[in-house]
């Protein structure tokens, strides 16, 4: 296995810190930071391939990515050199060692999102309660009004686990991709003064999560029923989705893939949810 | 009570943002952020008393402040006006009514620090460990080693509590100060992938719990014996001192008052501790 040059690294980051994983010309991004370091570490150029994309501002416990390493580096050593590297927002986690075929996107089997939403007893409108999150939850945490309906939230979150086409819950996608998704378990957590809404999935559409859980506030907050989901989501317009929420709320906590596609993983990744499950 | 134009606020910030709590003229602090907006609410200068300074970086869930409003604003709209003034990185908790002779710093009967500490299985030096935060810890947890002897670290805890001279754990005071203070307990939690310590007193002497966490640091590295601690105390000699940790992994969590001093009190103070016990 040591003959391929192919490398898994599990990433955590603030998204705060940059306008979302992909590459952008003029823009600190996750990925192009990771390019960066590994270029300079490597001493050429270095393609990085995630899991997937987080918008600008969404923060990850565990992204996953793949690349090619020729000089074959000790792990633990490319490790610590990212590290030494790449700024404090960014830290890699773990990197092992998979075979020369495996993708990082298309070899996912399962990702893991959570959205925190802190619950304020704060009196008055959305400004009042955004102006009373404590500072150490500002950015990780949405806030929202403490009266929500839990019962009519699970409800409405069994509502959207299977297969479904969640073009309603979606920003507007590529021509000819499939708005079909399977969605595993909807969680609606409590947690100290605050709700963490945790998705699995196989596969997310873009925005699906943040608009997810806007529905579950909605719904929480008695503006929407959850029997109405089903129709909801069979009616494929857009125009009644529910509002998204903002990024500074959204975890990607989580990436999987098959067993036999990590043949020579070392360790399993358990740094996710740290304080949160 | 309303006669009396004293107010008692809980104010939550983070350090970082600021250089400590204490008034400067050429930097940003806590007090000076407070007084500023409440001069803008009140339209004149307004001085505001704080429970304890706290240094550079250190943190607060709860610290306690007073100060006088002659116009009397109901407590609702006060608070409501002071959040939407302050940056974001200090939020105003409570407002309580006080008698007019009430003082947050001589009135103060009891407070709680938590020092915390991420616990890093990276292999390597400090630098190695240091460089394998988590992103969302990076701000208030110092990082250690995971391999702290934590029987020792409660033993050692457990000889600090009482009264004791504890100009070890002290910066140089100002003369005539007493070094001698009470500690009350001193907790060493466990907590996800990390420790919390925490010491409850009447009282404390600068940098007192950074130099006790330190301790408690160098105790469970086997540095030093539990069994030491009262001869180091004993010592009273600042050159056997252990090494302060830094400022960023450090919480006021909390301030009490003696009920009698707080008669008007519209509600306890129960947000101390967010997801920290």
């Amino acid at each position: 296995m040591s003959a391929s040059p192919r490398r898994l690294l599990r990433v955590a980051y603030d998204g705060a810190d940059f306008a979302g994983w992909q590459l952008q010309a003029d823009r600190a991004t996750v990925q192009g930071e990771l390019e960066r370091a590994l270029g300079g570490i490597l001493g050429e150029p270095v393609r990085v391939q995630g899991a997937g994309r987080t918008d600008a501002g969404v923060h990850a416990l565990a992204q996953a990515a793949h690349f090619d390493d020729p000089r074959g580096l000790p792990l633990a050593r490319l490790r610590g050199a990212l590290n030494a590297a790449l700024p404090a927002s960014i830290r890699v986690l773990h990197a092992d060692h998979v075979p020369a075929d495996f993708h990082a996107l298309h070899d996912a089997c399962r990702k893991t999102y959570a959205y925190q939403l802190h619950l304020s007893r704060e009196p008055g409108g959305q400004r009042a309660v955004e102006h009373s999150v404590p500072p150490e939850r500002r950015r990780h945490f949405h806030a929202v009004r403490a009266d929500l309906d839990l019962l009519a939230m699970r409800r409405a979150a069994a509502l959207l686990e299977g297969r479904h086409d969640f073009t309603v819950l979606s920003k507007a996608m590529p021509a000819g991709r499939s708005t079909l998704k399977h969605l595993g378990r909807v969680r609606v957590l409590r947690i100290p003064r605050g709700l963490r809404l945790v998705f699995h999935g196989e596969g997310f559409l873009y925005g699906m999560v943040r608009l997810a859980s806007g529905l579950l506030v909605e719904v929480g907050r008695g503006r929407r029923r959850a029997d109405d989901v089903p129709d909801l989501l069979a009616s494929r317009d857009r125009a009644q989705a529910p509002a998204s929420l903002p990024a500074h709320g959204l975890f990607l906590c989580r990436v999987d893939y098959p067993p036999e596609r990590l043949p020579d993983a070392a360790s399993r990744v358990d740094a996710c949810y740290p304080d949160r499950t």
